[in-house]
C-alpha cells in the first residue's frame, strides 16, 4: 500500500497525451503494491493502472518485468497487458520517474482464500510457467538461497528483539538450507511473489494474476513452495492438505511435476519461508517514514518454516 | 490521503448486496480525504465510492453530510449523490464501522489553479449556497471563531518551535478577529473546505465538488473567504487579484454579495487563515501512526493571513 510519488494534472495530461488511450477523467491514487506509487486512470475510453516506479526497485529490470507482461498477456495469460506509447516504448517517464500504464483487471483479491481458490490458482501458476517458457529475456532471482545469508547478517543483531533465540535458529536454518538446495530442477520464470493479494478473482473465478516486479528466472517448483507457504496455511498456523492438493492437482494437469520437483518440494518450501521470513524481518526493522505500509509479521513465517522441516516427504502436501 | 480500514472480499460481498447496484468487480483503496477511508468500488454496472468512516468524524453529523448530499445533488449540483439501500437507508456499517456509498464523480482536481479554474469555482460555490439554503438541518461549524482559542491554548506552548514568536502572533490576532468579527451576515449551508483538492475538473469545466465533512451552516462569506485563501495566492506567497476578481465575479453573477458581506471580506479571511492555521499547527503537534498524510504547513496560512491584516478594504481582493 503505497503512493509516495503525486502527480499533477498538467504532468498527467502532457504523459497521456503520448498514448493513444484518451483522455484522463479521473486519476485515483491507490492504496496497492508496496513499492510502486499506483494509479487507477479512467480515460474516455477505459481504465487503466498508472505506475511509477520508486527506487526499490531496479530500472536496469523494468524491461523485463514489462516485456514478461506483454509476452504473458499477448498469449491470453490474464495479466496486465502494458500499453505502449505512440513512439512504441511502454516504459516511459512522468515526474522525472519511471513509469508505465498497463491495462486494467477486473476482480478482487481474496483475504482467505479457500480450497476452491487454491484450484485455479494451481492452473494459473502451471499456465504461467508454460507460457512464459518460451520468453527470452533472462533475469536471475535476486532473492534466492545465495541472497538469504546476507539478509540474515543484516538483520541477525536485531532479530531476537522479535522473539529470543530467532537469530540462531535461522543461522541454523540457513546452514541446513544451503547444504541441501536442489539442483538441476526444471526452472524458467517464474512469479516469485504470488500471494493472494497479487490474485484477483470474479465470484471463485481467476480473473487477473498482477506485480510481476520479483518475477525472475529461478526453479518451478519454487514458485509452487511460495504458493504452498501464501494460500494453504490457515490463520491459525495449521496447514490445509485440502487445499495444498487441489492447488498442486490443479498444476499438474497443465503441467506435470517431476519426480525430482516432488522430492525437493519439502526443502523449496523451507526455503521459500526462510526468503519471506528475512525479507518481512529486514523490513521490520527498516520501515520507510511514509511509505504508508505496516509491515508484515515475520514471525509467520518462521511458523511456516518450523512446518517444513518437520516434514518427511512430500506426502504431507496431500501428493501420492 | 488515508486508507485506515481494510474490507474483505466476504465483507464487501455482504455490503453491496444490500444495496440495488449489481456485484462488485473491483474495489480500490484510494488515496484520497484525511478523515475517513475512502474505495473505488466498480460494480458490473457503474462506479462508485465507499467511504468508511473513522473516528474524527462524529457519527452524530453523518446524517447532516449525507442529507446534504442528498439535497444538493438531487437539485442538480455536481456532488456525489449517497447511494440507497434496498431498505432506503444510505448510512450503514462495514467491518464494524458507519459507512456509506456515493455515486462517483469524473474529474481531476487541479493542483496549480488557474484564473480559468475560479471562475467556475466561483459560480459553484453560489449555486451550492443557493441550493442549499432550503436544506432543513443545521450543524453548527465547529471550527469557528468561538473554536479557535481553544486550538490555540492546545498548539501555543510548541507553536514558537515552528517559528520563533507564532505563539504570540497568533494570541494577538486571535484577540483583534474576536473582537471584530461580524454578526448577523446572510448565513446558511456552506461548504468550509473547498480547497482545489475538492474540486474536480474535466478540462476547465467543472464536474463535480467533493467532501463535504466540513460542511455546516455559518455565513456565506466566510465559505467565499475560504475560498480566497485556498484559490487566489500564488506558491511564492503573493496574491492574485485577478483570480479573485474572477472568483468573486462569477460568485456575484448567482448570488449577489451584500455591501456588509463586502466589507466584512478582509476579517472573515484573516479568520479563515487564522481556522487553517491553526488546524495545521495541531495536526503538526499531533500525527497519528499510520494516517499515511504529509502534515500541510502550518506557515503557509500566517502569510496569508498577513496579507488580509494589510489590505485596507475589500477593493484589495479586485472588487468596486
Amino acid at each position: 500500500m503505497a503512493v509516495y510519488t503525486e502527480i499533477s494534472d498538467d504532468e498527467l495530461t502532457a504523459f497521456v497525451a503520448a498514448y493513444d488511450i484518451g483522455h484522463p477523467v479521473s486519476l485515483k491514487g491507490i492504496a496497492e503494491g508496496v513499492e510502486n506509487s499506483n494509479y487507477l486512470l479512467q480515460t474516455d475510453r477505459d481504465n487503466y493502472i498508472l505506475t511509477i516506479y520508486e527506487k526499490r526497485v531496479s530500472t536496469r529490470d523494468l524491461p523485463f518485468f514489462l516485456g514478461l507482461m506483454d509476452h504473458l498477456a499477448g498469449r491470453g495469460f490474464p495479466c496486465p497487458t502494458p500499453i505502449h506509447g505512440r513512439d512504441g516504448d511502454a516504459l516511459r517517464q512522468v515526474a522525472g520517474k519511471p513509469a508505465a500504464i498497463v491495462s486494467f483487471l477486473e476482480g478482487i483479491s481474496v483475504r482467505r482464500p479457500t480450497t476452491e481458490h487454491c484450484a485455479p490458482l494451481g492452473t494459473a501458476l502451471a499456465a504461467m510457467h508454460l507460457t512464459g517458457a518460451d520468453f527470452s529475456t533472462y533475469r536471475a532471482n535476486a532473492l534466492s538461497v545465495a541472497d538469504w545469508r546476507p539478509l540474515h547478517d543484516r538483520t541477525k543483531a536485531d532479530a531476537d528483539s522479535v522473539e529470543p533465540g530467532l537469530a540462531a535458529n535461522i543461522a541454523r536454518e540457513l546452514d541446513d538450507i544451503e547444504r541441501t538446495w536442489p539442483r538441476d530442477l526444471p526452472s524458467g520464470v517464474i512469479h516469485a511473489d504470488l500471494f493472494p493479494d497479487n490474485v484477483f478473482f470474479l465470484q471463485d473465478r481467476l480473473s487477473g494474476v498482477i506485480d510481476f516486479y520479483f518475477a525472475c528466472n529461478d526453479y518451478y517448483a519454487y514458485d509452487i513452495a511460495v504458493c504452498l507457504n501464501a494460500w494453504c496455511f490457515e490463520t491459525d498456523g495449521s496447514f490445509n492438505t485440502t487445499k495444498a492438493k487441489a492447488l498442486l492437482a490443479a498444476y499438474r494437469k497443465k503441467r506435470p511435476i517431476t519426480p525430482e520437483e516432488l522430492e525437493a518440494l519439502p526443502i523449496l518450501a523451507r526455503g521459500a519461508a526462510l526468503r519471506f521470513l528475512l525479507t518481512r524481518l529486514y523490513d521490520w526493522f527498516n520501515q520507510v517514514p511514509g511509505a504508508l505500509v505496516r509491515p508484515k509479521d515475520p514471525l509467520e513465517y518462521w511458523g511456516k518454516l518450523h512446518f517444513h522441516r518437520g516434514v518427511d516427504g512430500p506426502g504431507a502436501y496431500g501428493l501420492e
